[in-house]
């Protein structure tokens, strides 16, 4: 069996963040009062709809980087990292909640860890393909 | 190899209805003349826009979650309740494209399976952690 | 362990191709003058941001289909059709970022190749589940 359990605690975590985000669109959708299928109109309802849809673009790159990376490289590593992803969304989006300028800190702290899985992945996958020649 | 057919044959039925809901989509631009860039200014266009969009915002968080429990859990009731949640989401998806108010049944059918995948995935992945100590 | 280097490679390459036109958006953001969280009102800016969500949801389908294919099918036949795929995507991006009717070409291969993969995929893990009994 595939066992994987630190990266695999990770994931579901990222998820129940998103899980929450996304929620939050249903509640925001009924408390300012804007109607499927429209998604715009309100500022207050596009910030919180705008997080969700962050959160979407951004778990997609990071679930795969962050099982290619723990994988191929290291998975107590791959898990510490993405512990740092999940605890930057969380901070991303109860920053912007507030205001758009508020969501930097940690979208960037994020995003570096994207980027730290995403070289990890690519020279963990590289050097396993390499010595297999 | 890892090998978990009932679940990749879930995965590759919800992977089929999220393709055709996205075929829909550029059917849609075609019949309600809708070019792109533009993903708005006619309903009936915006309610088939918005059933792959949700299908989207869902389905990055099913495929996680079904894989994580089928590994930590069980595969055979991963992939049952999958199935459970394609058949969901077929009902949303048209559903939605008839009204926005008949989404709610589909809805809240995968959203049920959504979130016993994750709760079952977060048992699963904790028990696994702590038989390891 | 689970050792698909070709498939992780292949992951790699679309997850860094997904993570330059979701970089394009931040700086066309800048260029056109266009704030979060508004998404719309430059034709120019919709461009490069039509690029990114059609990225998210063709990444959503393809690296999914891409490991169920290469557990079930090949990994090779798999990494060489996802090869494919990222090109597809290349042309479809830097296309559309010209003008909207410059998308077609790398939409059309891509889409191809997540058929390809799809169908391949359903036969393969069909298979797998007949020889089981």
């Amino acid at each position: 069996m595939l066992s994987y359990p630190w990266t695999a605690l990770v994931t579901v975590a990222a998820l129940i963040l998103y899980f929450v985000v996304t929620l939050n669109v249903g509640r925001a959708r009924f408390k300012y009062n804007v109607s499927p299928p429209a998604i715009s109109g309100n500022p207050d309802f596009e910030r919180v709809f705008r997080v969700q849809q962050n959160t979407v673009e951004q778990i997609v790159l990071f679930i795969p980087a962050l099982w290619v990376f723990s994988l191929f490289v290291s998975q107590i590593w791959g898990a510490a990292l993405g512990a740092v992803w999940v605890i930057g969304r969380i901070l991303f989006a109860w920053g912007y909640y507030q205001a758009p300028e508020k969501r930097a800190a940690g979208f960037g702290i994020s995003s570096l860890v994207t980027i730290a899985l995403l070289l990890g992945s690519l020279i963990g996958v590289g050097l396993t393909l390499y010595q297999t020649f």
